[in-house]
């Protein structure tokens, strides 16, 4: 799916006298039913996607909500049309430009429930190592300052891709496109991401109920342990020919 | 200045029948006189200093404080001695492995108070440019999973260095050091941080007083904004004989 609006997402500066290309990052303020929820620092462009994914990967809403931005249009501010599944109570996310979840004040709440992952598909390892290639990143290519993410069928077909300063903003992106089409949970689905994975892309692509995660760098401990307790197919490194697979369940063929 | 610590930031792994090195991800709970203000998911090690150079990149303190363990080691709880300069008031701070600051509900409050960067030094290109390769990442180097930040001297000698799966902690890890080392704020140093440069990262360096940050990848609209604004020297793509300057204020010399 085309993304119409990657007008927003790079801007220009004069450095050294010479004109350069910088990707965009600024705050969104995230609202439902008026009331501020969450701020995060992110690239313009999709905004209601980010609000609306990352509102499902929190566990606050389960189907597609009205969404879009206030008449205050230049503050950044998306409001979404509630109620939530669950109060969110003194949470006030606050996510920087590499930040997935927020606001938090426990470790025991660090975790949201998430169904363990459905069996299948079986994807051929040469085809999880080649779909980074498959990333179109037009926003990464003018800035070199971008995460991407996306999502793919089992042939290894691009469905959609989102960028953003923030990984965490780019799965959101996704996420949230999927919901608005219908298309959650993931299932049968594959989620490749441009960067290293961390524990909160895992949980991210946990509840959203993808199969398979797979990404250009190096996992963290905890997301190893997370996809594996939840039966999701972790890969990284992908690079060229070559993936390296964290935790399998049976789905990647040789 | 050794890392003591560097023991319990790497663990291993089975798979695919193969040991695998990867960087350990764990939760952080921050507490002020017992209680709770933050979470972050963050490489174990140097925990005191995290919390201490989180504290001051918050405005909460200026000055040392005890900072240890509980009783509770396991928990992954380090407990800080008050009182804070301000109330944080209602934030609840979570910050992910890649996220800087956190709990804030309004976009007003997203910047922190900071001096303007003071005059000097003046650093050549070349300097600034090689600074990357002189980071020690042996984490790194075991993993591919880590982001450094390394204090440098005007002559760009290493004094200090700091890996974490997040790039807020290591920046924060660097600025506790520097705290309990009496070197803040940092005026006549270097910081060089090994990956893109966000908004929180320059918000960090100018609170602690940096007049030049430098990183290998690349800077976000806002980062270049904020440090123009602050009188800070920004120099991205810092990779073998280059390097781009964003702003300068005449500190870097040809």
């Amino acid at each position: 799916m085309a993304n119409a609006d990657a007008g927003r997402m790079v801007t220009s500066v004069v450095r050294e006298g010479q004109r350069d290309e910088i990707a965009v990052e600024e705050p969104l303020e995230i609202r439902v039913d008026g009331k501020a929820l969450s701020v995060t620092m992110r690239t313009p462009g999709n905004d209601e996607e980010l609000a609306l994914g990352f509102l499902y990967g929190e566990g606050l809403i389960n189907e597609p909500r009205e969404a879009g931005p206030t008449t205050d249009f230049a503050a950044n501010i998306v409001d979404v049309t509630g109620p939530l599944l669950s109060d969110p109570g003194q949470r006030n996310f606050y996510t920087t430009s590499s930040c997935g979840i927020c606001g938090k004040g426990a470790i025991e709440q660090v975790a949201v429930a998430a169904p363990t992952a459905l069996p299948g598909p079986v994807v051929g390892r040469a085809l999880l190592a080649a779909l980074p290639d498959r990333l179109r990143q037009p926003g990464f290519d003018r800035t070199g300052g971008m995460h991407a993410t996306g999502l793919f069928s089992a042939e290894g077909d691009l469905i959609c891709v989102r960028e953003d300063v923030g990984r965490h903003n780019a799965i959101d992106k996704v996420i949230g496109r999927a919901l608005l089409d219908g298309g959650l949970p993931l299932s049968g689905k594959i989620l490749c991401v441009s960067g290293r994975i961390s524990f909160e892309l895992v949980q991210k692509a946990a509840v959203a109920g993808a199969p398979i995660l797979v990404g250009v760098g190096a996992p963290t401990s905890l997301a190893v342990e997370l996809a594996a307790e939840r039966g999701m197919t972790l890969a990284a490194f992908a690079r060229g020919e070559r993936v390296v697979v964290y935790s399998d369940d049976g789905r990647v063929s040789d």
